[in-house]
Order: C-alpha cells, then sequence, then structure tokens
C-alpha cells in the first residue's frame, strides 16, 4: 500500500501517518519523490482500511500495489532511482561501466589492468578477492590478500571498488574495500547475506540467480530495500537454459521488463552471459541496445593465463574498441558514455 | 569432406574429382567461392581417403569437416552467403526488414498495412494465409483466399512476400505468392517438410524451434543445402525457459555463435522473441547490435483488434519511429539500413 | 460446452440439440458414457445461450468447460477412455507394454528380435521404418522395405505393429502395417500431419513434443479428436532441460497431472526418456508407479551394433527381467500385467 | 587420485603414504572399506607420480579418479555409505522416512502433527523453525522459538529432528535441535554454510538447488566430505523447467545416475518437487521404484490453513495410505519399510 501526500505536508501530518501505519503492525517507508511525497506500506496491509488514511490531513491518494514486490516497485516510486558516486553517477542517462579482471590474482595483476583502465576513464574497478566456485579444489581468491591489494588500488588510483562477498562473516573487511559489495548469482537467495549486506547502507550490486526469474530478483532486491538500502544496482548474466553452445543464455528481454516495473537500475555482465571472449562485445552493445543502465566487462591482460574465467575476458585492447563503439551507440538510446 | 581446387581449375579436374566422389557412394557439392572453387563431400566420407585426392590433377587442398553440419559451416564455404532479390540483398551490409501483420485478415487489410510499409520503404512483406495454432479452435488462416491477396499485393504494389508453409500439400499454391517461404518454429524439425520446400529452389525462412539448439537449426538448414538450394535465411525467435514474464527468451546469444560456425544469414524476429508490443523495440535494436543480419517485425494498423498476436504488434507509427533508430544504430555495427 | 441428456433420451431430441448448435456455427460432437449422454460443442461457443439448451426436451444440464482443450478433458468425459485391440485393451487395468527395437534394420533383426518379444507375451511391437533424425547424414530407415517387414512379421506372429509416420504424402503405406500410428515428439505440432492421421480413424500414439507443456500436448491430441477420432494414446518421453546428464528428462510429474485432466490412456518411453539403457528399468518402474497407463520400451537383441539408438536400448535378457519386476509392481498401483 | 591398499596394511605404510601426498602439497583422506583400505587425494594431485607411489610398501593399486568430484565418487569408495542414526539407518535397504510440516507453527501443531507420526512409526521429523523465503513478507519461521519446541518434541517423543540451517551465525542453535542438518535448494551454492555445516561432524541432508546439475549437486557435497563429514544424505526436490502445471519437475532420472555415480544415500522430495498434495503420492511411489534409498514428505494435519507451503501436503490419513503402498512396493525394489 502507498499513501501519497503532498511534498510540503506539515511534519506533523507526516508523523500521524506513520503512527497510524505502525499501530496497526505495518511498516512505513518514507521515500521521497520530485513533486510528491510517498509513504510506502509493508507489512500485512490487509489489515489496514483505505479510508481511515484518505480522511487523513494531507493526504492525497491511497494506492494499493499489486505486484508482490512493493518497495522496488514503479507503482510505489515511479522515477528512476539515480546512485551517486561523486565521480560517476548510475541510472540516469550516464552509461556505468565496470571492469577488471575476474579474481584478483596478485599485486603486479590487479594494479597492471586497473592502471590500464584507469587510463581509458573507467572508474569502477571489478576483482574478487573472495570466489565462490563449483568445485571446492578450483582457485578461491586471495582473500585477504585480495582486498588489501583492492585497498591499495583504490588509494592509488583512486578508482570505485565492485567487489563480491560470500558470507556475513567477511562482510566487515569486502566492505573496507568496496564501494560497492557484489552478491553472486548463487547467493541471489542467501536472504541473511542480502539482508546483511544491505544493513551496511552501501550499494549493493545484486546479480540474478541462474534459475531466477524477474520477479524473484526482483524480490531479493526488495528484501534490501525493507532494511532501508535502496541503492540497489540490478545485474543480469544469465539463465540456464538447455542450450548448451554458450556457457549461460544471456537475458536481455529482462531488460524492458525490468526497466518498466521496477526504478532501480539494471546493468548488464556479458562476460558471464555468453561466456566467450570474442562473442562479448556483441553482447555488450546488444545490452545497451536493449535499454540497460550500464555493463560489467571482464578485462584481462592475459586471458590466457588467467586463474578463472580467462576463456570470456576481454584483452585491453579489444575493450578499448568496445568502448568506441559503445560510445557512438549511447546516443541512440537517450545514454551517454561518460569516460 | 571438403575439397578445394584452384578457381581456374579445368572442367576435366572437377569433373573426374566429383566422379570419384560418387563412386565411392559419396555425394559432391560445388560449392562456388570468391578465390577458390571448394567440392563439399557428403554421405559415408569415412570411407574416403584423403590421400587419393591430394594427388588428383587441380587439388590443392583436403580438409575434414569436424562439425555435424557440412554444407552450413564456415568451414566448408567461408564467405558470408548472400542472397539477391533484386531489389534488395540479405547476407550483405544491408539490413534486411519484414514487416506485416501475422495473419492475412482481408483484402482491406493487407492492403491497408502493406500500403504504409511500403511508402516507408520496406521491401518486404510478412503476412500468413495458414497459420499453425496450437488449438484447432484457434484463427487458422484466410488459407487459399489470403494467398489471393498476397499475390495481389505482390503485383499492385511491388513488394516481396514471405509467407508460411505448413505441408507439402499446399507448397504449391504458397510457392506461388512466396517470394520467401517460411518455415515456422513448430515445423523446424518437419524434415519432410524442409525438404520439399527446398526443392522449389526458393529462398527459405528457417525459424528455429522453440527448443532447438543452435546445432539442431543449422543441422535443419542442412537438410535444404543438401537437396542444393543454398538460399537459406535463419531465424532466431526466442527459446522456451523457465521464466513467465515474456512470453518467449529471446536469445541473441545465437547470433555470434551462429555468424561464427555458418555462411547463412541470420535474421531476428523479436515480436514473437520477446512478445510483448511495447518491448519490441527493445530488443529489435538489441538484435543488430548483436550482429543480425536483419529483423523481421510484426506491424498490424490495429494490434488490439488483430485475430492473431495483436499483443505483440506495432502500430505503423511506432515502427516508424524504430527505423529511424535502426538507421542510426546500423553503421555501428557495420551495417547499413537502405529504405 | 457440454450438454448432458439422459441415456434413454430420445433420437428426435438429440437430433433437436445437435441441429441448434449447428445452426449457430458450433459443432456437435456426441461422447457416449456410462451413465449420461454427453454432447460436447466446440466453435465459436460464446455465442450460445445456456437457457436455450437447458429447456430442450431431455436435457438435464448445461456445462462450461474452462480449459483450453475441450473433447480430451475430463469434463467433457469423466471416464477413462479404453482403446480395444482384441487380444489387449489400453486405459484399463492393463499395463500396455510396447516394445522393439529403434528401426527396423533387416528382415532377420526384426523377425529375431519380435520372435523373442512375442515369446515372452508381448503382443505390440514397436520399430521405426521412416525414421525423423537431426542430421540429414544420419540413417534413415528403411522405408516401404520396413514396411513391408513389418507387414510380414504382423501376417507370421499375429503382433500389433506400432510404426511412425513422418508425413502425409507415406501415411497410405504406413497404415498398411500400422495397428497403431505413431506420431514422433518432433511432430506433435505437426498440425497437418496430426490430422490426417487422426482421419484414417486408426489409434494414434502421440508423443509430447521436447519443449511441449502438458496443456500443448492436450491441445495436439483436441486436433485428434476433433476429427471424431477417440483413439488416442498419449506419451511422455522426456522433455528438454538444462540437465546434460541424461539424453532427456523424462518427466513424470506430467502422468498424474494428465491422468486428472484427460480421460484419454498416457504411456511412458523411458528409452526416450532417460536416454541410456542401463537406467532405463529404474525409469520404467517409476513410470507405472507413478500412474502411467503403460510403457514403450526399445529391445534390441544387439545393442551396441544398433543403426540408431543401441545405446539406450535393453536386451530381450534385461527385458524379460524388467518384465518380472513389473508385474510384481502392477498390483500396487491396481494395474495388471497381462503376459 | 586413489590409493588402494590392503586392510592389514602395517600402520606405517599407511603414515608413510599419507606423509609423501602431504609433502607434495596434497591432502589425503582415508576411505574405509569393506576389503581394502583407499586413500583418497585431493589438491594439485597432477604433480604426483603415480609410480612412487606404486613402489611402497602395501600399495596394491593407484587410480586416477576422472570426476570433477572426488570423494563423493564411486571411483573413490565403491560401496555404499550407510548413515547409522541408532534406531535406523540410511543408504542400506531401509527405505528412510522423513515425514513433517513445512513449518513448526505453534507447541500444539507440532505436537499433534509428530505424535500423528511417530504413532505411524515414523522416526524422522522435519519441520523449518527458519524458513527461506522469496519474499520478505512471507511468514519466515518461529526462529528461536521453533527450535524450542522442536527440543521439547524430541526428548519426549524420541524422534530425530530434520531441521534448515540458513546461515553460519544461527548453526549453533539449529545443531542443539537437528539430528540431521538441512542445506536449503537456494543455499546449495552457499559454500560458505555448507563448509560450516560440514565441521558440525553431524548428517547433513544437501537438497538440490533449482538449476544444479547432477554434477553441481555432487561438488556441492564434496565441500562437505572435503571437511571430513562423510555423513551426507542428497536429495533430489525438483528443478526449473518450462513446465508450468506443476510447482517444479521432479528429476528423477538423477536418482539412477547419482547412484551409479556416487557411494552417497539420496533421498528424494516430492512435496516440493510437484508441489501438489494429491499427486504426492505418485511422486513419492515413483520415487522409489526409481531407487531412491528414502522420501522426504510434508504431512500437515490441517492443509488448508498451514502457514507454508499447505497447498502441497498430505493429511495424516493420506500420508497412511501411502505408507502402505510404500511397504508393498518397497522389496520390489530390494529395500524394505520399517516402521
Amino acid at each position: 500500500m502507498l499513501i501519497i501526500m503532498g511534498l510540503d505536508s506539515p511534519d506533523k501530518d507526516v508523523e500521524n501517518v506513520k503512527d497510524k501505519v505502525k499501530s496497526n503492525g505495518c511498516v512505513p517507508h518514507v521515500i521521497p519523490g520530485a513533486s510528491k511525497l510517498a509513504i510506502g506500506i509493508t507489512g500485512p496491509t490487509n489489515k489496514l482500511n483505505d479510508e481511515d488514511f484518505q480522511l487523513m490531513p494531507s493526504v492525497q491518494e491511497v494506492v494499493r500495489v499489486t505486484k508482490k514486490y512493493k518497495l522496488v516497485s514503479r507503482q510505489m516510486k515511479n522515477e528512476d532511482t539515480v546512485i551517486d558516486f561523486g565521480s560517476a553517477k548510475v541510472g540516469n542517462k550516464e552509461l556505468m561501466i565496470i571492469a577488471g579482471p575476474c579474481s584478483v590474482e596478485s599485486r603486479d595483476q590487479i594494479f597492471d589492468i586497473a592502471g590500464q583502465l584507469k587510463e581509458m576513464g573507467i572508474k569502477f574497478l571489478r576483482a574478487g578477492a573472495y570466489k565462490p566456485r563449483s568445485s571446492p579444489y578450483s582457485f578461491q581468491g586471495l582473500k585477504e590478500k585480495g582486498i588489501e591489494y583492492l585497498l591499495e588500488v583504490k588509494k592509488e588510483l583512486g578508482m570505485k571498488i565492485v567487489t563480491e562477498v560470500l558470507n556475513p562473516g567477511t562482510l566487515g573487511i569486502v566492505s573496507e574495500a568496496a564501494d560497492i559489495i557484489q552478491i553472486g548469482a548463487r547467493n541471489m537467495q542467501n536472504f541473511t547475506l542480502i539482508e546483511e549486506a544491505g544493513k551496511t547502507g552501501k550499494p549493493i550490486l545484486l546479480k540474478r540467480g541462474m534459475s531466477a526469474t524477474v520477479e524473484d530478483l526482483l524480490l531479493s532486491a526488495e528484501y534490501i530495500l525493507s532494511q532501508n538500502n535502496y541503492n540497489v544496482i540490478l545485474c543480469e548474466r544469465g539463465i540456464r537454459t538447455f542450450e548448451t553452445s554458450t556457457r549461460n543464455t544471456l537475458d536481455l528481454n529482462a531488460i524492458p521488463v525490468i526497466k518498466q516495473n521496477s526504478h532501480l537500475p539494471i546493468i548488464v555482465d556479458p562476460s558471464h552471459g555468453i561466456g566467450i571472449g570474442d562473442k562479448v562485445p556483441n553482447m555488450a552493445l546488444a545490452a545497451v541496445a536493449s535499454g540497460a543502465d550500464g555493463l560489467m566487462i571482464e578485462v584481462h591482460h592475459k586471458p590466457e593465463s588467467a586463474l578463472s574465467d580467462g576463456y570470456q575476458s576481454l584483452t585491453p585492447k579489444k575493450f578499448k574498441e568496445l568502448l568506441n563503439k559503445l560510445s557512438e551507440l549511447a546516443p541512440i538510446v537517450n545514454k551517454e558514455l561518460k569516460l
């Protein structure tokens, strides 16, 4: 349920609405808008009576939200959510580009790649210190050491860091380095982790699970917003289908569907999505053409000797070529590539 | 197996090679190239001895094709197949645009839509006279009457007609009107129909089945090429996955994979692919960005009263807007929209 | 729509109802029942007025059928459809067992296998003379020769023949040998073929397509029943999913769902379903336990040298062991194995 | 890699082998067998030299394990793993039956259901205190209170408790009540949680993820075994496919595939698998017929008013009927229902 009030409503009126909501066992969420003040209500809203609110001072309208997800929905908040990182924004006209290797492999490796990306104007560096791997015998990341290197990169190069957290126990250390905390596909329904990550207040990059529907993804994002953290960036990264010629099936159909149903920014990871390096540029361009707010792309200076996912990484040279095409493409879909 | 010969090989040498192939129970297919003459061989090639051919006059090289599909593969023929329709080509830089309603509904309807499309510069009109429908109680098309109207449109407006054939029995009548014979997704593995359609020598538009892998699609195309008909246009139109927020899951990943593995042109049908009219432009742009050679789009002047698939059709006005964007996008991916 | 009348309704009353249906542009289907006479109505039933029928003599009730499929639904006909083959029945307590090789490979081969099966008490022999194959270069069956051998087997051993038809053109020759005409998974939505096969009046074995939902399967069956042929046996044979450790994913969940929604018998093909010979017995037992009316199983005397699908075939010895287990299992689920 | 030694090998010889393994940076796992002593080796085994071990005293054979998973594979340990709970075993001839409600809803509710199950001879009670739910607004379980009630049930009725853990933080409290710690489908690749749960040494019930292949499931189990906890029970509970007539697609094909490739017991949860209460008995029987070692079934005394998953629960009466059929079926597949 959503209660619409004037932006200039007296504080007292707003407090009265919130109190009435709480006294009925529900939770009010104040959602700032450009022209209206909205109070989203979650909890057992079926016990609430629309008329009781309609008659309260400053209340303009009472709306029932019909989707299972509430706070993430466009019904609750019509304006696009824009997250401001100072040097860059996401969710507005700017095309967000996150790039970097799958994993931090060594101090040299991460400085080498980050340096090249920085020079191209890239502001967000991705690199995993903690890696979830299907097999216990695969490389699991440099862990604390990896975070340490990322902190150094952050300080020396001034890049924003995007890195994954695998469990609540390492949320503290990951948060030190991360400007954006990544929740991987395998953990999209690890609700404890999502909630805990949400509580840090940091922007969260939430990747779609391999068999998650769009609704599942939005419901998982709802877990974070209900922790009062609205800084969520969704990420499409491929779903599991019967097709075996590609690693996953990047589902770009999800982009316009999500843009219609949610105010949250949505970016695309074509590297995991198709999983074949020389076809990543095709899917990157397609993603932006479909309406995505940004891209997350694996770039490695020596893909053939990467400790993980080398097969799907671009070399800095190929990545640069892609950036050139993206800057031409962006304006056609009302975006802009600021480098 | 593939035998490479010089373009200027004496006819006698070529005939000798063909004879040797036939005498071993195999079939030779002469594949014209720009710089080489290639003879593709299908049948029980394991009985053939590479050395026997290598020593023959004018033979430059003997290559074993490792894919299950042969004639459609890039190994057999490296150059892109370009099909020439006089007023337009497909498979080269030109972006092919096929547009029109799902079904011919009446003389007025098809002339109305075709007239508007013609005015926009569209050269290929799609419209079904025979419709395959999951339920026997759904509208099955105007049949003969529909073909009649398409013939009139063809004569009066000079448009190229793309229309579907459902069975060998109506191949004759469908061929009268069709410049391109469409094989629908449900019939992609109706091998009798494919072979018979192939024998007409007309260009065939072969749509990917809902659960067909890329390899399945290429193997079905192989049935047509093995009838000595190389005029095949492949079409991605969405696969079946667990996601229910869209009608199908348009699989754009297939585009770069097919472009790498086959010389045949591949176009995309975003209307069936995502199945939601207002999201078709997003997927159309994405398809071209991913490297597709063209698009097939449902356009209806009154989508809300269409007898089939109205929900996924664009109005002529929305379609015109899309064309404008496409003409901006095309050059970025080395294509050109000629209208 | 369904009109229920007494079994002893005067012919005149029944004719009156049928005439009224026809005069409204709909089609009446008389469905014989044990205690009631039902007239199923297909076509534009939304134009019909329930009250108009309720007042007619002998009419007891007017029921709206809510499923997309009508004639195949339990709403239209509550009693299980039982098809009588003289020596055996399907759809009642008898467990139907169809066995045989994937393809007729030679006169000796089919007589050898059929002879062994006959000795075990098997009444239905499966074997393909026309084979649909993904690749044009795979063995396509012995065709006319295969049908000839099947006719000989039929005459000499008195077995009922189950064999596949691929196109309307060979329906005549296939029908000569076939007691049950098989429509394969790839042709489940080849509606022309289904309708034509239905018109022969012969029992039809309709296999579920690889990406067909249960509803799709029932709608395809509806095409046959609407040709006034009620002798349809459905067959679950595995769907396409992301899992690659088995050839297909045999979907036994479909069995109880279909038994609830349709009166048609449903059997299971575990050989194609799981696609691994030594695991076929597990799935065969599971199929019967889940409520299937029968099984279709590939048996080959020399699986390792079969021209098609040898990997998933059972030897006669392994098949005999399975029959022993099935005869123990059947009574637990109210079935009986008559050999 | 696997080193086979005689059961009577002197301790010194065994220690020598283990030392050599460790000195090469690998990890030795002693796997007890009935007739042989096996030492499984994980880590960078490509650095090891087979011959070096073959020549060591008491070593009989050196085997390379070709699967990605090692400790869970039949290559490493040929004999079925049997877990002994005192009052019952799993992995041997006994059919394991776990039953109970989806969630603990109140003290009365859990005692009521557990009492009825106990009376039927059921030894394992399932009930969730912590519930993972797609939506943050769904009932999340009674949490600590739920564990408290389970402890009471355990003490008073002497039943073994199976309950789910959602995060490492509550592993302590969950372990107090749980005789078997359940890892749910959504957490199958939450590797931190799996490892931590494994370290408790308690038996782990590991449910297959919705889009997990059989290999993925076995690799996740490998995480637990590599913590030196061999007490793992696998559980098939349905995968996500395109079919929408059932909640999930219970994949019984996985049962014989897993029994062949792994020594671990595998049970089936037909309640979540098909998700429709009146069809659960069909799938339960099918599961046992396919070779499963047991079942986990949702039973609720008032399914229509359950706080979660009522639609897929059986009443105690229906469950009792199922048990009767199961006890008839079990001997046919070499199992036994001990109640």
